[in-house]
């Protein structure tokens, strides 16, 4: 993968305001143009299993990272990244329950935790929005609209379960320039996985999503299935491990690394 | 464009054949790899609207190669063509009626005359089949189903009239694959310009194609619309040069351009 290791001041800024416990909101449309990241931090005891479960489904599970057991440090997603305290909010998780959604998560932290950072739709999403193909959610303000599929993930030691897609109406014109522009980022979940008929891959009802927002679908176009971030969320939700912490949704790792950079010709 | 000018011995003994009177049938499936393509011939003081209207339309009329005025030879295509003998047939129009269907144009040759060689879909289908994706007319053995659109070409002097596209049903996921597969031969069509509802591009009845046979859409696939050759030879029709030569449908120039070298990545 290219990699941009320089560092970049304006993300750099983000996750110190974070750190700071000043930034404790959303990261959408902070330092545009870098790479935004899903965080999974699990024990050193299912980190095995869950890399596997990445390995083998990389449309949904794009790992850009992981860290060393215990370390904060994530020196391929930036500088001085410290994943304990440069996310605005986290969710922190005890045998499946939510326990707290704090804005730093040192309190929690432990020897054998791993971090697992993995690409977003916001870098897909900018290389659309470049191309003027309408994002709808972005349009409408809403969360994407996000479905639990009948497709099921390769499962690996104790993960499995369905594929989440995230969905966007497009004219079928900008659907096909919308699969080329996306076909330009496989580590940031890459081409569509479907489009048309919500039925084909066990969606009953397009206008109710199982996460996120409903969104307008207009006439003429058709709705276009992305692999979604959130399939790593629910397959480590269905396991309730002992202690897990994820990022709260939309606030995610701002990186160093450029969404220009992820394209891969 | 990269252009590969090494003589292919398969290439070349196709159109020597061709050039011998031995061979007078369509040339699907022969010298496999290697580039066909659709011929237009036209007097000279038609040739300069001509290749303004394949610049403007390069889609329909992805132009490999024209001619200088009165000579036979296409030195980018291949090694000794004389464009007067190696198509197994022809097709000869004056003033708009096809006048003979010779497997040689010597006879009807002007020191005028200009050709031009367009990409032909047979390129993007060999890359489709190597990705296994289905490629119905081909396995129905009948031509490709055609079809007038409601969309307009640019116009370019008396050259005008609507985009022909060609069809091939896939199912979502195969008509992805298809997108970036054929994406990949922007000299060859490239990319399809339409998938699913056929009205919208002002088709009305997807199983009485105006070129070419109707083939099966099975369930679960959609029509998927690239871009057809046959665009500019509509478009020539429609102006009834005083003087015209084509290729016999199916009848192509087999160069020593090797398909896989039309991928632009």
């Amino acid at each position: 993968m290219n990699h941009d290791t320089q560092i970049n001041d304006a993300a750099y800024q983000v996750r110190l305001g974070a750190r700071a416990g000043e930034l404790t909101g959303p990261t959408a449309n902070l330092a545009p143009g870098r790479v935004q990241a899903n965080l999974a931090i699990l024990p050193r005891a299912l980190a095995d299993d869950f890399l596997l479960f990445c390995q083998r489904n990389p449309k949904p599970c794009p790992l850009l990272a992981m860290s060393e057991p215990g370390s904060p440090a994530l020196p391929e997603l930036g500088h001085d990244i410290d994943i304990r305290t440069d996310i605005p909010r986290y969710r922190v998780w005890k045998d499946g329950q939510l326990i707290a959604e704090p804005t730093d998560v040192r309190d929690f932290w432990r020897d054998d935790l791993v971090s697992f950072l993995i690409g977003c739709s916001f870098s897909f999403e900018e290389a659309m929005q470049e191309n003027d193909l309408p994002v709808r959610h972005i349009e409408q303000r809403r969360n994407v609209p996000m479905y639990r599929t009948n497709v099921p993930t390769q499962a690996a030691g104790v993960f499995k379960g369905p594929l989440v897609v995230s969905m966007r109406p497009l004219k079928a014109a900008d659907a096909i320039r919308a699969i080329q522009v996306t076909s330009r980022f496989p580590s940031v979940h890459g081409a569509p996985v479907h489009f048309g008929e919500p039925a084909e891959i066990g969606i009953s009802d397009i206008q109710r999503p199982d996460y996120g927002d409903a969104v307008d679908i207009l006439p003429g176009e058709v709705p276009v299935f992305w692999a979604c971030g959130v399939t790593p969320q629910s397959v480590v939700a269905a396991v309730k491990p002992e202690f897990c912490i994820t990022h709260a949704p939309g606030h995610m790792l701002v990186t160093d690394l450029l969404n220009s950079r992820m394209a891969v010709f």
